[in-house]
Formats: structure tokens, C-alpha cells, sequence
């Protein structure tokens, strides 16, 4: 892999540039955005080496293309580049879920006369976006999904890139697990989107509350702030998370209301105990 | 203020012997712990000059006596506090509610005759107790409540004791807010019951889904993390706050199960722009 073009310079397009060059990467780094003043922004803070005016020029320049924008800018840019690129290229991509973005890219890619498309995930953030708060350590520890499936027919270009793409998200700091598409939005929907939406409807509440007294919030103290946290996240990644694993969403929202209902009517029974325990037992394994 | 009795010695009493110290208080402390074991550990921690086997006996040999143990043995202990104890001392406590605790202050202390009682809450604290994770910075940064009632007739003595204490809370980093006992008990429902018992549920959900698969755990990241560690929380202190505030708690989580439901009926509406929206507020006041 000697070039690379990432398609969004947000929080995790300029995170990724900022931690391949920390990793060693001696290639090029391309880098476009929407909003040409954004990928401006991540070149100074030296994500990228320069800045394309347009997506397709960038990709085209570059073996290997992140995307890196929400999920249905994701599946119009993946439109455009399966028209756009050969088999010397791969693509591959950040977004949360990954149901219809590998079905896409089953259509749209991976044949021998076409690119590659190698869906990935990692599972790293912050409650706000941008280019200012990239971070060359955000995948240091983290772990980045996969939803390949062995059986496509890639070019060997292409297969090649793949490899080396995985190489560097390790060097990146981060651990490769390979998941099937269907299991991975059904995981994600426990273990990242449940969390995400019990704290904003958590903060929700809490501004119903106590929104009016802003010095009630530091009561609540440390507790309070970390369960809150991702209260601030934007509705705009959200909502075409919430679009796209639905099904699995709102399966593991009501088993959260459930829980929170069976706590409710046993405030005063031992029932509460068993509660705590099974809370207990998630912490310790 | 010359010399302060710890009775109960985990991390909240462990804590405010170390943070005493720490703040430059030069008397005595004496510590007590049902188990003797947690009290020896304490003093070897240096937040203790003396362990005293009988709690009466320790609190009859200072000043200040103050109470660090779950709610209904706070309850306990005053009951065979008022009668051992004269208006020469002051008696304080850290319970988490403090309806019942404040009541029982009315009926137990604060004439001329018997000791005073200053009910106390510091917010803060962590997701495990133990007098190994007492730390001399734990109140920093952190509101310590009162619900005290300016009409008792508080000794002079205990008085002057009330004052003392107060400003040694502020010597360990903390701020004072005064608030009525039952405007406390329904704001912590809020901003501190709700919170854990989210994490509560929150966590057991995940146990029931992915405990029999560690590995997944670490696929949330920092989020699941965060939102999850105050799963780790004993039900034996908590078990004492459900069941002496309970319909507070019982309204908050109320509210937001109804927050979780409208999230899950509108996944696809914009209804969910407002959620985000209000959560985001909560967080940028």
C-alpha cells in the first residue's frame, strides 16, 4: 500500500491519517471532503498530504480509499467509485453498520474486473465529530470489525491491498475480528448502539429535569458525567444508524425497558438483588 | 474541632480520615469497622491514629462522630448514639438518602440536652467500596450536601462543632449546598439513583445477551465501558437507598422508560432529531 485517499475528513478519516503516519506509513495520504475547508483543517494538523477538489480524482490517485462519512454517504460514494475505479484499487470503509453496505458491496464490487471493498468498523469515537479533535491514538486498543466474505472473487490486486490494509490497522493499535454482516449490526446493536441511545434518552430526561438548574448537574458528580457523556453525540451520524438496524435496535431497546421495569416494581423486593448480581457478574468476567 | 470518630471504615470513611490528614487536620482520629480487619487496614492506610473495638466508646472519645455506613445501619447507630452521647458532640453522616436519616436527627439530637446531628451526603464515591480504595482525593471537585434544618436547638457546643465540620468539608475539596431533605431525596433519584440503576440494567441486559461470550465485551469500547462500569455497584448499599426513597426512584425510572419507548417509536421519525436534541442540551448547559 503506497497511497491512500480518505473520503471524509471527519473525527475518524482524519484520526486514521493522523495514526498511519504515526504507524510509519511513507506513502501519500489524499484527502477530500465536502466541505473543502474541513479537509484543510486535517491537512494542517498533518493528517494528509494534500487535498483533492473531487472525490473520484482522489480515489482514482490512490490504491487504497477510506470512506469515511455516515452510512448513506457511504452507499452513494460506493455508487459512484464501483464506476469510477479498476481492479488495482480497494475500498473499504468505517461506518457503524454494516448490513447494506455489504450487501452493496457485494453488487457493486470484488469482481476481477472491479475494485475492491473490504467493510470495516472500528469501534472508536467521541461524543463530538470533527477534524480538530482527530487523534492519532483513537484506534490504540480498540478493536475493528470486519465483515468480509471469504467466498468473493477479487482481483489480486486488490486481495493484496486487503491484506495490507489489515496490516496497518494493526499497526494502528487496533485488533481485527471478522465477523458475518447479519451478526455484526445484531452485536453492535447490543454492546454500542443500546449504550449510545440509553444515554441520550438518560440526558434527555435529565434536561426535563434539571435543565433549568445548570448548577444541579455537578450534584450528580463523576457518575452523572460518564452516563451522560455520550448525550452529546450528533443526530446526524445517528440517525442513519438508527435507519439501518433498526430491527436490531429496537429489539435490544425493549429488553433495556424491560429491565429497567422489573428493577422498578422490585425496588423493595429481593427480586433487586438478582438485578445487581447479573450486573455484577458483566463487570467481573 | 480536636478529635473525630469514624464509625464504619470503607471508602467513604477511609476516605475522609485520609482527606482530614491530607487537609492538615492535626487531631485525633479513632475508627471503628463491625469488621475489625477493615479498621486495621484503614489505619495502616494512615487514616486512622487508633482503632476502638466498641463504637460507643469511640464515638464517646471525640468530638466529632461521624457515620459511614449504608442507611439502615446509619439508623441503627443513631438510635444508640443519642442515648450514649451528650451536647458536647456532633454527630454527622454520609447516607445517600435523607428523608428517614433527617427525620430520625429531629427525634434523636438537637435539644440543649442530647448531641447534635448534621445530616451530610457527600456525591461522591465508587463503583466498589472497600477501605483498600480509600483515597485522600476522593471529594475533590465534589458536592457534599446538607439537609439541616436552621430551626433546631442545637447545643452551642455542637454548633460551633456544625461550623467546624463544614468548613473541614470545604478543606477536602468539596462544596457545600444546603438543600431541604425531601427536595435531596427526590433531586439524588435523579441525578444519582437513575444513573446507577440505568448502569444496573444497563449491564445486566449485556450479561443476559453477551456474558457467555467475553470476548464481545471488548467490541464497545470505551462507550459500553463507561456506561456499564457502575454495574459493579453492591446491592448491599444500594438495596438501603431503593427502599428509603423509594417513589422518587420509582417516578425517574418511569420517566425514563417512557424516554427509551418514544426512542424506539420513532427509530425512523424525526422525532428522533428531538431526543438527540434535548440530550444534546443537557450536555452543552
Amino acid at each position: 500500500m503506497e497511497s491512500v485517499a480518505i473520503l471524509g475528513t471527519g473525527l475518524l478519516g482524519t484520526s486514521v491519517g493522523l495514526a498511519l503516519r504515526a504507524a510509519g506509513f511513507q506513502g501519500e495520504i489524499i484527502g477530500w471532503n465536502r466541505n473543502p475547508a474541513h479537509a484543510e483543517r486535517a491537512g494542517r494538523m498533518g493528517a494528509l498530504d494534500r487535498v483533492a477538489v473531487d472525490a473520484m480524482i482522489a480515489a482514482r490517485e490512490a490504491q487504497v480509499v477510506l470512506i469515511a462519512v455516515p452510512i448513506y454517504a457511504t452507499l452513494d460514494l460506493m455508487e459512484q467509485l464501483s464506476v469510477a475505479l479498476g481492479p488495482e484499487h480497494l475500498v473499504t470503509d468505517v461506518g457503524s453498520t454494516k448490513g447494506q453496505i455489504t450487501d452493496a458491496a457485494d453488487r457493486l464490487f470484488n469482481t476481477p474486473e472491479r475494485a475492491g471493498f473490504l467493510p470495516g468498523h472500528p469501534m472508536a469515537g467521541k461524543e463530538r465529530g470533527g477534524a480538530e479533535l482527530g487523534d492519532a491514538n483513537l484506534f490504540r486498543g480498540a478493536v475493528w470489525l470486519f465483515t468480509d466474505f471469504p467466498a468473493w472473487h477479487r482481483s489480486e490486486a486488490a486481495s493484496a491491498l486487503a491484506r495490507s490494509w489489515r496490516e496497518w490497522v494493526i499497526a494502528m493499535g487496533s485488533r481485527g475480528i471478522d465477523l458475518d454482516p447479519k451478526r455484526h449490526d445484531e452485536l453492535v446493536a447490543w454492546v454500542s448502539h443500546l449504550p449510545q441511545l440509553a444515554a441520550t434518552a438518560l440526558s434527555a430526561v435529565l434536561e426535563d429535569q434539571v435543565g433549568d438548574a445548570p448548577e444541579l448537574k455537578d450534584v450528580g458528580g463523576r457518575a452523572l458525567r460518564e452516563m451522560t457523556r455520550l448525550g452529546a453525540s450528533p443526530f446526524s451520524m445517528w440517525r442513519d444508524i438508527a435507519h439501518t438496524n433498526t430491527e436490531s435496535i429496537d429489539a435490544a431497546l425493549q429488553a433495556l425497558e424491560q429491565h429497567l421495569a422489573h428493577i422498578r416494581e422490585n425496588l423493595r423486593t429481593p427480586e433487586l438483588r438478582e438485578e445487581f448480581e447479573r450486573a455484577n457478574r458483566f463487570r467481573r468476567e
